[in-house]
């Protein structure tokens, strides 16, 4: 892939966050990697989305070190780097402060699984991370929350590519996926099963999660080998 | 009518959903049949909103089979086809995510009658199905939650012309009506009126469903032959 | 006034409802009184809002007898009409199935005064109306509801002028104002301090109602001879 | 700066108020201060966002007296008024009616500090001033209101600038900034904050609010000599 496609799909991945009701201001930011380049291409920081375009956003190499571009890079970016390492099939990445996402990330919980909305795209709980220890944050702020993430992963042996994304305790959510497309759909999704989730247990607090068979039968459905939904190669 | 105007119609009321709010993405389907022809119309499945035209709309025949259309259609067509079959004055079927009736899918309850703006529509409590079995997810998933909702229906002797929707236990509202386009209308109505109870039951946690004799006034003022609401040959 | 001048009026306030999000479909009507002409128009039954035109407002006498126009007058006129009959100041009437409003109206509370957007334009807090009896409904159940927000104010020796609306238990609101401009801002405010009630109890589950002396400050900040709020002849 | 400078920022700050959800009608107000040249420009009262100009805002001396301007200056001057003399690096003032900052103002709340979203624009919790007296409503209302929130600044010993916005019991939310364009910002972030505060609360009636250190990091990443987020010379 061309860099310059590269810019022009990362830009068009950062303008679909306002579009879609999920940041305010500059309280938002999407990333691609190109693996075979050695680039990561990430929206400048705090630069309003209506000032951005192709030519702005901020090229980096795998450490996150800028190779190209005037402007800083999105302070999130040792986040993304992190994870671009540890995920390897992972294409883009996507922070938000989406107000949905936020409430369960500051109230420490998992998204539980309640159907098939949530099923469709993430095959399990969406998992809250725990809050970052004081000495985490001292050290390295941005990079230490990617390790976090990490941390939760590995701990409960979940796949990043069949649970694609998570809440930060007392921050927010990331979402990511094949591609920077993928990563700002699941994004949407995270947001819409959140405010789900917190009508269901409103309207039930005695609810329970849908039985596996279920997240089973909708996941694959979608995904995998044996997937009938839509239409041939596509990936929603 | 012709299967031309057939498409067309279903076209609209397929792009009506996002219209009201009550679709993301690809999320919602409506259909409508055509008995006489013995021919049905459905939105192809995973197809993007604004990528839709009457031509793409899939045909089938009663049984679900495609005999025009290159797409594939519909991966919840089978409910659709159950339903017709078990519904014979049903003339459009329309099932989507939408948020508030997924609240109370999730949260596995009949959204209770209480108020005007549900007995204008629904002559009753609208029921929540209950979730299917490992077997009978299993064994043909779409077919069997059309077998369901009929299940549903039949044992609480429920009319489905006077009670023109369901939730799924933890999946999503269906709903039907005598046209595509009255389908789409009880969709919003029932969007509408599952978010009045929500916050109904948030204000007063001990309130009591309206009483009968309401429902009656309410429900017989927009339907059947003493109907007075609207003007002469109204549906709504 | 001319009855012109007065059609347009109506139909004007008619479609503000909708621009206000306060009504789905046709949902909603407001009406207009002119005394001295012993004229009301009002909306025409069940007629969708890009249909409405000064033109096919329905003209009735003080009776709700129609004069003028080929469309059924809306279904609630009687209600307008007792109103009109009971509350000599008032100039136009409105109701709606608005959400938050209906939430109180189906949980059967007063809309208690919490603050001072409340104590801007309700003098008290809005009162719920008790449900219809099964005889009043069979009776004549859109003049019976009039009655019954009559009674309301009567045994509470409430100033309709200054409590300018109420929801109806298991219904939903109407307003009134002056004129049916002030009936429809009447509308917005009591959607809007719905809403804000609803947040305050979920918040602070224990609140109590604001106090009286503040009530009387902003209520008389804006109406009265003291008035000192906006620009000199303003009604708001 | 010249005074038709000031007036164009104030009448685009006012405007910037609806766009971004936060007043109905005209509930809502922003001024500005020029300290040197002694003026503060602020709304007319009771005057519809559309009407307004950069011509008709309200000219004062720091005391309040208008000194240029056929309308009246916003009821609320003497509180803006106040808020310039008590802080005196505050640039811009905003009041509005906003319906999740009611929500907690009516509730009688501080709004916790629950996370980063936060953290980036308020150095701990959003205060809940306390109701006004009878007497002080009866003395000077507007000015007295002024007085309430410079006394809880002073009690809780509060930076204004660090912490730049307040609810105030049973009435709603005040912000400031260096700049009227900062205060508005701040009501756009208030806002949010509260209503994600709502939701975590929903969400987890138990929770605690997030650690000092999360506090500190994210406040300081923004504010002050070794902020990082954004570019040089950013105020955001």
């Amino acid at each position: 892939m061309l860099l310059k496609e590269l810019r022009q799909r990362v830009y068009e991945a950062n303008i679909a966050l306002p579009q879609h009701g999920l940041v305010k201001f500059t309280w938002g930011n999407v990333s691609a990697i190109d693996r075979e380049a050695g680039l990561i291409v990430i929206k400048p920081s705090g630069v309003d989305y209506d000032l951005l375009s192709p030519e702005n956003m901020v090229v980096t190499d795998l450490d996150g070190n800028v190779v190209e571009g005037d402007l800083n890079p999105s302070s999130d970016l040792a986040t993304h780097v992190e994870l671009y390492k540890a995920f390897p099939n992972v294409g883009g990445v996507v922070h938000t402060h989406s107000t949905e996402a936020v409430g369960w990330a500051q109230a420490g919980r998992d998204i539980p699984f309640y159907g098939t909305t949530h099923a469709d795209y993430f095959y399990g709980p969406i998992p809250a991370a725990r809050s970052l220890t004081e000495d985490e944050i001292d050290r390295a702020y941005e990079m230490e929350t990617g390790t976090v993430i990490i941390e939760t992963f590995r701990e409960r042996d979940l796949d990043p590519m069949a649970v694609p994304g998570i809440v930060v305790r007392n921050h927010g959510p990331f979402t990511w996926g094949k591609s920077p497309e993928e990563a700002v759909y699941h994004s949407v999704v995270l947001e819409e099963v959140a405010k789900m989730a917190r009508f269901t247990e409103a309207i039930n607090p005695q609810v329970e999660e849908a039985p596996q068979f279920l997240m089973d039968k909708h996941y694959l459905r979608k995904h995998g080998p044996n997937a009938y939904y839509g239409q041939k190669g596509q990936s929603h």
